[in-house]
């Protein structure tokens, strides 16, 4: 029987991977589990999307262009253009979901062997595109005391090597919903042009800022726009997950060309998903306005609710809809597993995904989980109960 | 400005990417161009596939299993059955096109270095995803002559070295129309079985078999379960490029639990493709009876009128909707891109895929085209009759 690659041996599983038989197994019983464990909202598509693919008028569902529809991808210039970013079409290529962009940008960017400064705790498959890449991923860390802001400047010098060769970040974050300042992005592009890096920034949830606060985007970054590559989704703006819609972005003319021949391997995105997005590029600002009412009453809640359980700590997100909260526990992954095997209150348990997935430090993480706030405040509520009540009776509690 | 990657730089572009600029300067002169160069058909989405999309009940556009809807898997199961491939859905990774399935066979099968025979000419994308997976391709000659038979199995013995991890097959054949034999696959089954090799194929032509000719997969090859892969696709079944689903199929459970991880890290085929691909399966048999009609006539059309013109020599192929047809020329990148560039009778010129882009032997090809036989019968005479004329002048005619 022949052997797989090593790569395949090394990719490193999804980190709620090894919780999904258990809570398979706890929904088997009958209990009830609120899922906050992954980025999958229950807020409905809009209507202009899911309207323009119902209504779509097609005889042979052709392939498109490989960078995608060009009346799309014109398009997406203007909604890029509110947000102050200046592209022609020429600078994107729509993907199949951010995720593909991720992989594009990292083989187009980087050889085997290039290392890639990214902020830790970071979105676990960022490892397994790093894997499929060959790219060597050096985690800096950031904390939960500063609520995840940037790390030093002279934290990320320490770690620049001869074959350091970019910096990636996600702005707003997930996992930590920390939304990085002028001041912090400007100091990472004097990063960026002193070293000649390429600066790799996941901005997928751009439309969930809260508080007033500002987005500032690579791409307004002055001076390093051929180090620049923007990596997006409508996954997230749309609540469309399942359409895989992403775009690969970037000024510079050699990256693009390169990522090109990746898209045409794979010949095009997907049509319906691009229908849809295109249309929903017409989406009333209400819709929008909606969505964010909501989640800032839901994260309003959860924060709330955290920090009044004896022991836990939760900052404060700005955006995204994801935090992380630490929590007076021994091992996080042994009590995401206890959660879902040994306990319930009222036939009901909760799911959270193990911060420990989302660095690549060892033992980093180890009392912290991610909660996404994706459920109504209902739903949030009863999950929040059930770990109050959890944490009284976890034989690995540790204070 | 920081450099793209050795990847991105060595990437082959697509064989007709050349010719694209002087295509569409034709078409701003008014010339009409008969596009024989891609395999996108003309063919009608089955209404089963369209009305399953603009029906469907979807209010959260969420995201899918990683390996694909759990039904469609199933139901998948009993199409293959069909064609007496006997598989559960566990076997199953739902893809984005034939073309991630390629992709995660490779990064799943081999590592960087490791060599794999394919039998050139090959569908040239098989060059961009080696090259992304960093696997060598070794090509074995097939020739004209034969019809593209497979090679002998000692010619094959020959290219094998302590570094050949697989063989990558075609089946039926694009570009070359031509279907394996039950003894040229029971063949290569000893040839594997013998070095202990994947067997990858991509079969996703299989409904396009024609003369009463069996279709053999290498899933029917008993003995070498674990060596096998299947690499498959409703493009062209359901004439649904655009749709992106594909399928990589293995009773290897080490190759499933390995692609899985690669499945996880992009989260989820597209949602709509999956929608439209379950319910094609209920697809009445008479769709693909006429289109099978269809296709043979159109093949025989072409086979007899390419055959027709002095110097011509063309193959009658048993599958898949293309030829590859031997010219009186000089140089087949010349030659298409003169009909394009200088040539046009009545108004009308033809284009065509110089067969260089489907040889990794360097000089190979040089007289051959691809044509796909993708239009309409009076379209198709409309570009042999461009054919004919041209060859009547081309300046680097031969004979």
């Amino acid at each position: 029987m022949p052997k797989i690659s090593a790569k395949a041996h090394e990719m490193p599983a999804s980190p709620i991977r090894k919780l999904v038989p258990f809570a398979e197994a706890a929904k088997k019983r009958g209990t009830k589990i609120y899922h906050l464990n992954i980025g999958q909202p229950d807020i409905e598509t809009p209507a202009t999307f899911l309207n323009a693919v119902k209504t779509a008028d097609i005889k042979v569902l052709e392939y498109s262009h490989s960078a995608g529809f060009e009346s799309y991808r014109k398009k997406l210039c203007n909604y890029y253009k509110s947000y102050n970013i200046n592209i022609d079409q020429n600078d994107v290529i729509i993907t199949c979901g951010g995720s593909e962009a991720i992989e594009i940008a990292m083989m187009t960017c980087f050889n085997a062997g290039d290392e890639v400064i990214i902020p830790e705790p970071f979105y676990a498959n960022y490892n397994g595109f790093s894997k499929a890449a060959d790219v060597v991923v050096k985690p800096i860390r950031s904390y939960i005391e500063s609520g995840f802001a940037l790390p030093a400047i002279s934290e990320f010098e320490k770690l620049i090597t001869p074959k350091t060769k970019g910096i990636m970040i996600c702005n707003p974050g997930n996992p930590t919903g920390y939304l990085y300042t002028k001041a912090e992005l400007e100091a990472l592009k004097e990063l960026v042009k002193k070293y000649d890096l390429f600066l790799l920034s996941d901005e997928v949830y751009r439309e969930f800022c809260y508080d007033g606060k500002e987005y500032v985007s690579v791409m307004h970054l002055e001076g390093i726009e051929n180090n620049v590559v923007l990596l997006d989704s409508i996954s997230k703006r749309y609540s469309a997950c399942g359409a895989r819609i992403g775009a690969m972005i970037s000024r510079n003319k050699e990256v693009m060309a390169g990522a090109m021949k990746f898209a045409q391997a794979r010949l095009s995105p997907p049509s319906y998903g691009q229908i849809g997005a295109e249309a929903a590029l017409e989406t009333p600002q209400e819709y929008f306005d909606g969505v964010k009412k909501e989640y800032i009453a839901r994260r309003d809640f959860v924060i709330e609710e955290l920090n009044k359980i004896p022991g836990v700590f939760c900052p404060k997100p700005s955006g995204a809809f994801y935090c992380i909260a630490r929590l007076p526990i021994d091992n996080a992954d042994t009590f995401c597993q206890w959660l879902l095997e040994s306990f319930t209150y009222n036939g009901q348990t909760v799911m959270f995904a193990p911060a420990t997935g989302f660095y690549s430090t060892p033992g980093a993480g180890m009392n912290e989980v991610r909660i996404a706030y994706v459920l109504k405040k209902e739903d949030l509520n009863n999950a929040m109960v059930c770990l109050r009540e959890a944490l009284k009776i976890y034989p690995g509690k540790t204070n």
